[in-house]
């Protein structure tokens, strides 16, 4: 009935998601680095024991995930303070089957991003997401 | 207590959403031809006059919006069929306050697109997500 | 007669023009950081009244048209001294209608910048040009 | 005094510029495919000898200058119909030094773009430029 | 002693790599359309049996590969004739280990891309490569 | 028998390249710093006298041919360490004609990189090409 991204996106917006196939782990962090999101995710993810640690595999798989969900957060460049704004964000990991009625694809992960992108200066900001998908 | 991307988004996924102040707007589209994407959100925003159908200025706002929320569908390149993959999109554009309880900040649109891209063959898809805010 | 994004133009290079229903203003900015000439522009605008300073909804739309403007300048990537080259560049801002004689589709911003971008050392360079408009 | 990128655009723009030392072409193109206004600049400066037409190295000098204006006038994506928008333009292609008092540095090339994008829907549009420049 | 990337670089240039753990397939494939080449790899390695042809996975893995090797011959734009330019391209596809000698790290996939691109007239065009590496 | 770019893609393989009419310079760099990618690659190049040192011409030429390598290595972003990534390179730059055997069509650079990208930890990357090619 769930799907990885669904389950990723309703997790970061705070939604309620059903008990159900998939492992998540959350955090946020605000930056205007982009390479501070990418770790603090990558961290979270490793520290939960969604990827392993210790092989390149899943980082791979974990890395390109997050590129792409920057690409819905940052709209066409990967920059935050090279180009003057910074973002405030929350992020879900996801991993488990792409869908939970299929398991026959395999192993997944999910990446959503959510919060306020903008100005370096208190409410000239405005919201933001971001999902990234890969095999696992 | 609701901002305009959050409204966009749950209603996007079909959650429920409290009875509110913006207006929402909502459809879906499937397409190798990025073109239609932007055109059914525009077609679907204009009758019922979330925008002005004879003034360019609210055309130029969704424009734009529609555009960022494509970022986010296709993490890259704006291109569907040109590299070989299509989507199968909802919508939900919703016209308001940034917050609902910010109205000083005036009217802004946003627009989310939920739904899957892939290969031309069923089943062979993944999960995306975008969202654009533009003011209005 | 006019149209906002020639006015923008030939101000920007010192060419003269007509006076007229627009709001001009010029500065420069020589740097290797693009975040630089994004903080040129909104200050100078900002302290000539052109975008009010205490709402988010006109440094929004001068936010993009000053992205818009760097793409002609860039040409592919918003990146300055990140990829070994520095731009001197001039700016005009300019406020008011799209076109002197269509004022009913409201009040729009143009950004435009010229100048030289190229290596880090005198003379190595060639010229550039940017133009971002978006309504106000 | 004249710089080949600033007799470019003075051009495109239909502003005097005075007899110098390059060699000008002007044309227009209209359209909502990308190469078409590529084969009209290309057209226009192999018929009027500014590049040869039987080598590929100034075709070469021209296309990637040609591309670089257009970075100018989509701003982040090189697609007029894909994304549902179309241009009318002018272009000045000007052929020369890349500074009228700097011969040393040979002949290069400017392509000027210049005109209004927006949706196919006449008024519905605003203002672009773009500015390639390429050593010959 | 021999990585898949490099495999499959020495492959598509038809130069001699030692018998191997690699798995390889080549073709070749002149178009301006992208999604052409995107498909004529595809194709060619389901028949093979380098992917699974009934999974999504595998052709996911191979899809992203495809277009990160386009990056490397497109340098920008994944565009072919809509920027008006051609590609005759050969093409080498590598299942196998990331390195011969790094089993642990398990399955992956690279394509490596070669050829000309450039006007579509003969003789005007210059060389251009890409390389996309996944996991599998 | 050679063309430009397949020398400089042997050549950064560590390939053996028959005796030819090309000048060849390699040199390796290992950064975080797409700039300091350039920077090896534009002294390499003007220590072997490949361009000319006091004239932009050059320099011109070789900084869009990196470009247009790098394009290949980064796939997408032209950033490494700003997107928590390192790349170590070899790095091959070739002057001559485009092929052995067209010399009418003057003198071109070309640009090849190899090497490996990936997370700052060892092992945790994989490879990647990158080849730009110009007229000089
Ligand atoms: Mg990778
Ligand atoms: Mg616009
Ligand atoms: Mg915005
Ligand atoms: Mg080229
Ligand atoms: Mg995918
Ligand atoms: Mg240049």
């Amino acid at each position: 009935m769930h799907s990885i991204g669904k389950v990723a996106i309703l997790t970061v917006l705070g939604q309620p998601v059903p008990d159900d196939v998939f492992q998540v782990v959350t955090g946020q962090v605000g930056s205007m680095s982009v390479e501070k999101v990418v770790a603090a995710v990558e961290t979270a993810a490793k520290r939960e024991g969604l990827i392993a640690a210790d092989h390149y595999r899943g980082e791979h798989a974990l890395y390109h995930a997050v590129l792409e969900a920057l690409h819905g957060v940052c709209r066409g460049q990967l920059e935050l303070g090279s180009i003057l704004r910074t973002a405030g964000l929350k992020f879900a990991v996801v991993a488990g089957p792409r869908d939970a009625d299929r398991p026959e694809e395999g192993h997944w992960l999910a990446v959503a991003l959510y919060g306020y992108i903008g100005a370096p200066r208190r409410g000239f900001e405005h919201e933001v997401i971001g999902l990234g998908i890969n095999h696992l």
